[in-house]
């Protein structure tokens, strides 16, 4: 993937208002209080995985960059906060200057996480800073969540073809990115054009049940199609008779028919005897194509059968059952004064419940046994043990507002790819089960 | 709501590539084989409901006509898919030519709907149709889940304020779709300052714990706090200890505070022991607003607790365990010649498996027992009986291309409120069950 296929805006203009109001009001206080200016350290980090889970994909990192990049209050945004009188004239003031101009730390895109991995850590003022909970967590929580569902199909499809075909379940630009972090998590395409156009992922797509109703028989609609789209094309031949029209379709485009699709009934049955009747057709090479309410266990049940690939949609876009993560973006530090070398004092939420949080600045490292083998994800504060110093998972993104890490996508996808056969082999079992790695936690 | 209120925009200009590649294919493969021109008439409806619910909700259909207004190839758009090859250049000057110029129907936004409801009607050629079928099914499909849930947490929640809070776990444009349906099913506000910029949805927030914890201590940032936002604002009193807390925030705001929120612990517990404290401080009238992971079913929990609002995020924006709807776009019957006077035949898939459709144009009614509450959603095909005739549900929406029916998003929440105190008590009881309505078929 070269620049050019980092790809073209589908995106609003600005991110500033995806937002909620408590920020700016935040803000407003914070100005009027004298403590806007204090030194803030944030962190992104979730207390649990989704319950079963084993392990979490980090995935929306480059989109991240984007929206700081992109967080700027415009005119009609500004017009907006004023007659709501939402915030008062100083801070709008402040607004209408405001760019991002501190640090972002993370895991890279791709990246494996767990409990209290500090996936991302934002520092500034807190002023610079809590402006941005907002749209970090709805980027972080909803990409990673559909990244993780596409990991483990991908890990249950073994090396057989995955299609992303689920913008029709979810929101249409939620459906870009999830096409992007199915894209991250293993998938190889989408059907999704908007995806194919903002992120360069392949895009596939042939016809659908609506294109043989059209046609007066279902041999003229192979015919059409075969005419227009070559034989290579995907035909669909489940909208009557499976077993005719694959007679009839091999009668139509020959033997050297590119794939069926096949998107209703016992998807095992059913492929083994289309591949069956496929073979003595003489067409050994044309391809079958399911895509019937698939998620990880039907694409494992199906492991046995003669599949060549699998069309993903709804429990795919849905996160197969766990449709967000459950990040949070914490204050986890903060200096005493607006002074800037003001030391940075630890903070954290102190009160019953259950949301107990780590104070202070984290870093975070995998620690490997003997073998090589992922063994503990390990956090702490202070010094980073010397034994880890190699190990360390964060990276710098951005640097005095500036994004200094912006990668092609095909390199989160080689991430992930990586990180996920670093870790113990039971990550990718299928079954419930505690995370793959215990976090530890290493303080001064 | 006025004329001005219908909002400001925060969407992508061109909607044309929210589309699954298969309907541009389609496309080709019809204009080359002569079939595209074909009177057609598509149909969006669902074959069965969430597992448990007893009715939906139909919301987004604003969003669609904006989608089908918006439905435009541009130069970028174009470039791109000649680029990748997925049509030829006689599509592309098809493509570049679009704009939908046939008719649509449905039922109006806020009403109720059961299994096989057809929500939807889109007429005109075989092309200009088959392009839309992604993108209405992805608003529909999102922000009818969604509508859904709100529903349910409204009924809940009796006449009690509702705010939704949930942008930060979803995707923060499906946040903004996610915050415009909620207030279709009954929720009142939002902290999602986009939703407000763009529907006018009434906008709400004061501060989260790391506005707490910046300060170097709780009275300090009460303080900060009802100097910048004034005495009604709402203060947060779970950083450390809530009974501390309430007796700060009272000390410093005076008994005139307008709220506290608690967001942590036995809310139920906490509620009760929060309402005598604020008592006892003579602060009858501070409200007290509770924000924890709440669903329709801890709503209800709390029916007998002294809360005066509820603020809820993750469940509602993943549509509280049914996270998108299953909803499709199926052909339902076309011409048999390009020919504008040649009459529709009736078309469905015939194959086995499950996914079977009744074929034909179909209108739908909501037929009332004697006391006036609704017994049956009647659909059917051919004449309408007369005793239907003034209960038809759907309303042109599109006519020959243009938008007919706009409307404010105050007329679709209205509508929804009068529609569900239309259906059976059983409605509105949370318990599984079976669609509230049965739906009846009509056939000539």
């Amino acid at each position: 993937m070269n620049a050019a296929d980092l790809g073209l805006p589908v995106a609003v203009p600005s991110t500033a208002l995806f937002t909620d109001q408590y920020e700016l009001t935040m803000l407003q206080a914070a100005l009027r209080g004298g403590t806007a200016d204090r030194r803030s350290v944030f962190e992104v980090f979730t207390r649990r995985l989704p319950e079963g889970r084993r392990y979490g994909v980090v995935a929306g990192t480059g989109r991240v960059l984007d929206a700081v990049e992109n967080f700027r209050f415009d005119d009609a945004m500004l017009a907006f906060l004023r007659e709501r009188g939402i915030v008062d004239e100083p801070t709008l003031a402040w607004l209408a200057a405001y760019r991002f101009g501190g640090d972002i730390w993370g895991y890279p895109e791709g990246e494996v996480y767990f409990p209290g991995s500090p996936i991302l850590r934002v520092e500034g003022s807190f002023a610079e800073c809590v402006l941005l909970e907002t749209v970090i967590l709805s980027i972080l929580n909803h990409d990673s969540a559909i990244a993780a569902a596409a990991s483990r199909m991908s890990a249950a499809a073994g090396g057989r073809g995955l299609i992303e075909m689920g913008a029709r379940r979810t929101h249409e630009l939620a459906a870009v990115a999830a096409s992007r972090a199915a894209y991250v998590g293993g998938f190889d395409s989408t059907s999704d054009l908007a995806a194919g156009f903002r992120y360069g992922i392949p895009t596939v797509g042939t016809s659908a049940h609506a294109f043989t109703l059209l046609h007066d028989t279902e041999r003229d609609a192979f015919r059409v199609q075969v005419e227009a789209l070559g034989r290579g094309t995907t035909l669909l031949v489940d909208t009557y008779d499976v077993g005719e029209a694959v007679r009839t379709a091999v009668e139509v485009a020959g033997p050297g028919l590119g794939a069926v699709r096949i998107d209703s009934g016992d998807l095992l049955l059913v492929a083994h005897r289309v591949r069956q009747q496929l073979d003595e057709l003489g067409a050994r090479d044309t391809r079958i194509v399911v895509t019937s309410d698939l998620d990880e266990y039907a694409i494992a049940s199906l492991a046995a059968a003669p599949v060549d690939a699998y069309g993903v949609g709804t429990q795919l876009v849905t996160g197969s059952g766990h449709p967000t993560g459950s990040m949070v973006y914490k204050l986890v530090a903060r200096a005493d004064s607006a002074d800037p070398t003001a030391p940075l004092r630890p903070v954290a939420k102190r009160s019953l419940g259950g949301k107990m949080s780590v104070g202070g600045r984290k870093w975070a490292a995998r620690r490997l046994d003997a073998e090589g083998v992922a063994e503990a994800e390990v956090v702490g504060t202070g010094a980073v043990p010397e034994e880890l110093a190699g190990r360390l998972l964060q990276r710098q993104l951005v640097k005095a507002g500036e994004v200094v890490a912006r990668e092609p996508l095909e390199a989160a996808r080689e991430r992930h790819i990586a990180a996920r056969a670093g870790l113990p082999l039971s990550a990718v079992q299928l079954s419930r089960g505690e995370p793959v790695l215990p976090t530890e936690y290493v303080t001064p």
